[in-house]
């Protein structure tokens, strides 16, 4: 049905494998909600031409959020995760939760108006932050570069506020899950890493966001560097390939020792765009010390394809996918390289608010919630004014 | 269902969410291959109690293979993968496919008969391979140890002479279900790591095996070790952890220069059941080296279990796990360490029939096949004699 092809009540039964009673009902809560509409007549080998529906994916809207360190996105989506109106501001995380989630809220507000709808369209909000999120609850688990949000329950905060369901990942993760919906929905096993400030992965496996037991999987940045000896790192660890192939490092390296997160992140890219020498050295050797990392975790798990997003992969320079490269093909094994592909990210910086978005309609059009609509809508339409083919 | 419990048809309905003609017609097809038997009457709060249903695990049985490069186990087991006989024989995987598989069909027939019990009551056949496997043909891929065997059809061949479904995987990834199946059913995210005279990982992510695009995931032997430097390993690459920290690098730690696959594995065992310090030293050792890449693995993977068998592992000696544990909780993060448990396969030498028995009761099992039982069945039982509750 969201393949966006007309289908016929008929078609639908036999589909889904479900009893034709559970379709007719659940067709009839997404037409109670705009959610599906009739779609004309389909051909027919003789008799009267049944009716096909198609899905509407303006019915609602949602509101998808991707927050950096230094910058804040909000973006109102339709139901396909497609970005409508979108808002992107400067403002620091460190200022906290309800600074930074409240500028949500009047991005919110101002996005809706510019498409002329209101908080009652949204379907739901996705919200991803630059750290460790417990998803299940919705909080912000320890962000080492977040002061003042441990703990902080985002999701229920926000909710609260603007009455649709929230969920909340991190960042990295929301960016595989957009690169992989809009780019590469058929591939079983994806990669998406993010070179940044910090360094992190995303994991698709079986076509599932794989989030681990904590949530925290996908740490790349603090796995041990073969080059990294006893570089001291944030974490408090020695050797870690954030510490020394992170934007930081890189700016360290080209003599700006006193930048920190965002702003390192920033001259780095800065230097890479306009082409400067030293910055495109330092920026390949990055590459090949992310390769050696990534080159063990492509022995791991065998994904067709590696994304190379964030900042540092999006500066337009080859430099740093050329360093991966050169050590993934050399360092993993033939019959895991063979078909892989390492590539950059196509979705860009919309990466995460279109991983948000895809969260968000996930979670509004899974069947558990389209039942729960069913009983709501209910008590509004009556069954026969939704029409039965 | 599978779970013992007796159940009515109409709870059946409720936790299937399937159509209630669906239910009946998978009922009847079980009903009719006695798959599923009448268990008694259920409690009802009023009228006539109405006919639970059980689950006959004796129903159809599976036969379980799992080859080392030196050994062959056969079992014989149940649809709940439990071993009901089994055989084991010494054998060189080098001897090639014809001869390996030929003791396998010749040990099935003397367990079906200790059973009392005929080819034609197989469900399926699960087999293991110490190599790299292309499990959806069932073909060996360009096995290193394995000559003879590269792009042989082991799931057509064993098929056809023995008249059931075979399925094929590597036995690392076979003994991480029979470990997960048996020991963790509950947990989403768990490693098994296999050390021995390979080291590799079978991966449980969200409860399903991640075989990877190629089916070439849990690779760790051929990661880069910290320690590896420039060792030569047999894969061609240098510095691979296997090179460093598998039983043939420690025999020749131990003198034993000459010692190669399984043979090295035997001695390395056998010093550490007698406590020789020389091997225990070299085994912590190992251990560390092992955590060292494990640390990474749990940073990218955030399991809540990693389980440590295969030969070395399983000595009885604790030192490979105390060197395992010291890395790992000193290297890995704290948010992903949190919670996990390092601890030795509790299966121990079976984790590889039960995991390739199960894989082939989930096959068997599966709602597809379970359909096709029913077209099959639908030609010899009539509906009406399986019973209408």
């Amino acid at each position: 049905m969201l393949d966006g092809q007309p289908r016929t009540r008929a078609e639908l039964i036999e589909l889904s494998g479900l009893a034709r009673s559970t379709v007719a009902g659940r067709m009839d809560a997404l037409l109670g909600a705009d959610l599906l509409q009739p779609g004309g007549q389909s051909r027919s080998t003789g008799g009267r031409p049944p009716t096909t529906f198609v899905f509407n994916p303006l019915a609602r809207l949602v509101l998808a959020a991707d927050f950096g360190v230094s910058h804040g996105r909000a973006a109102l989506t339709d139901l396909h995760a497609r970005v409508l109106h979108e808002e992107v501001a400067e403002l620091d995380i460190a200022d906290g939760p309800e600074a930074t989630l409240g500028w949500l809220l009047e991005a919110a507000d101002r996005l809706l108006a510019s498409a002329g709808r209101e908080r009652a369209d949204l379907a739901g909000v996705g919200i991803g932050l630059p750290g460790p999120v417990e998803h299940e609850t919705g909080r912000a688990v320890k962000p080492p570069i977040m002061p003042g949000w441990d703990g902080f329950p985002v999701g229920d905060w926000v909710r609260e506020r603007i009455g649709a369901p929230v969920l909340v990942d991190n960042d990295v993760n929301l960016m595989a899950l957009g690169e992989h919906s809009v780019v590469y929905p058929h591939v079983e096993h994806l990669v998406f890493v993010k070179i940044s400030t910090g360094i992190g992965a995303g994991i698709i496996s079986g076509r599932q966001l794989h989030r681990g037991a904590q949530g925290s999987a996908g740490d790349l940045g603090h796995v041990q560097s073969p080059r990294g000896g006893d570089v001291q790192c944030s974490c408090g660890n020695t050797g870690c390939l954030e510490a020394i192939a992170g934007a930081r490092a890189i700016a360290h390296e080209l003599d700006r020792t006193q930048l920190r997160g965002a702003d390192a992140s920033r001259f780095v890219r800065e230097q890479l765009v306009r082409g400067d020498r030293q910055a495109v050295a330092a920026i390949r050797r990055a590459g090949r010390d992310i390769g050696e990392v990534l080159a063990s975790c492509v022995n791991l798990l065998n994904p067709s394809v590696v994304v190379l997003g964030g900042a540092l992969a999006l500066s337009g320079d080859a430099s740093l996918l050329v360093g991966v490269r050169e050590v993934i093909y050399a360092r993993s094994l033939p019959l895991a390289t063979g078909e892989l592909s390492v590539v950059p990210s196509q979705t860009g910086e919309h990466a995460g608010v279109i991983g948000a978005a895809t969260m968000a309609v996930q979670q509004f059009l899974h069947p558990r919630s389209v039942d729960a609509l069913l009983q709501q809508t209910a008590q509004q339409v009556s069954p026969a004014g939704a029409g039965r083919a």
